[in-house]
């Protein structure tokens, strides 16, 4: 099977495509300064876009692990999340929370993989 | 290749087939009062419950990621892995600890893939 | 589709190959006392060393997720990580930190998939 990549700098690509099977890097906000549901509706549309380029889209998403900083945030970033999923087709999720991201800003990091 | 969901929420899919790949949310303890070793097989026979409704077990599990609330429960939670994995079949396993779980009380929750 | 296992114990396989998808289980340095430089080295030698047994190699990784003890290490990590990616070859990555690793010493633990 053929491997492509998407935006690929020596640290990361922003998605590796391994025959129909997507893979996208941890995706986060583009507004550190941001409150939880920005940064989420941020990440999410950060999905959207780079799902798309990959030839896929959210109605395919197979897996998702959110990562938050502080767990306190989990039912804002759900009910971003809940609105945005497509109906019928939420992926397997895992979401763990008291991690630090790579900025002390960004309160939440979302990866996921989807089939195309 | 085929996606199939199984226990579709606006959330999250239990599990989400691609082609002959399971992916399965992470499992939590239905007692979350129950101490680490009680915790562990619960979430142990969830992924197996779920494993057989998506037509896989456990002898073909692929990659796990373990969270755990405290690492402090590293050694008990593996008494309980090591005695369930299949002989010969166990999956590329990665723990980590220190993380917030959904509940307060969660203390183990447990993400896999396998084949079918 | 096959799976193959590569040195499998009770508790894990080091390698689990699904047709020609490969995972390893989270790498860590094979020296605790050593420095961020030195076991970040060490963890992705660890992973051409497995990858390698895997038949594949780093210039097919997939995905990666990078575990830090203390998000304090993040540049150190970065800048071996960055120099030992394979041109135009880097996977879909996540990193997060803050969190507790099999050892109070492991630094860092890194989990990846590739193809093969």
């Amino acid at each position: 099977m053929t491997i492509e990549r998407i935006e690929v700098s020596k640290r990361l690509s922003e998605a590796a495509v391994h025959g129909d099977t997507v893979y996208l890097c941890g995706q986060v906000a583009d507004d550190l300064k941001a409150d939880i549901r920005q940064q989420t509706r941020e990440v999410l549309a950060n999905i959207d876009a780079m799902l798309a380029r990959a030839g896929s889209d959210k109605s395919k998403l197979l897996a998702a692990t959110v990562y938050l900083k502080s767990i306190e945030d989990y039912r804002a970033m759900n009910e971003i999340w809940d609105a945005w999923t497509a109906p019928g087709a939420a992926p397997a999720r895992t979401c763990v929370g008291g991690v630090a991201l790579f900025s002390p800003e960004a309160l939440v990091e979302i990866t996921v993989n989807a089939a195309r």
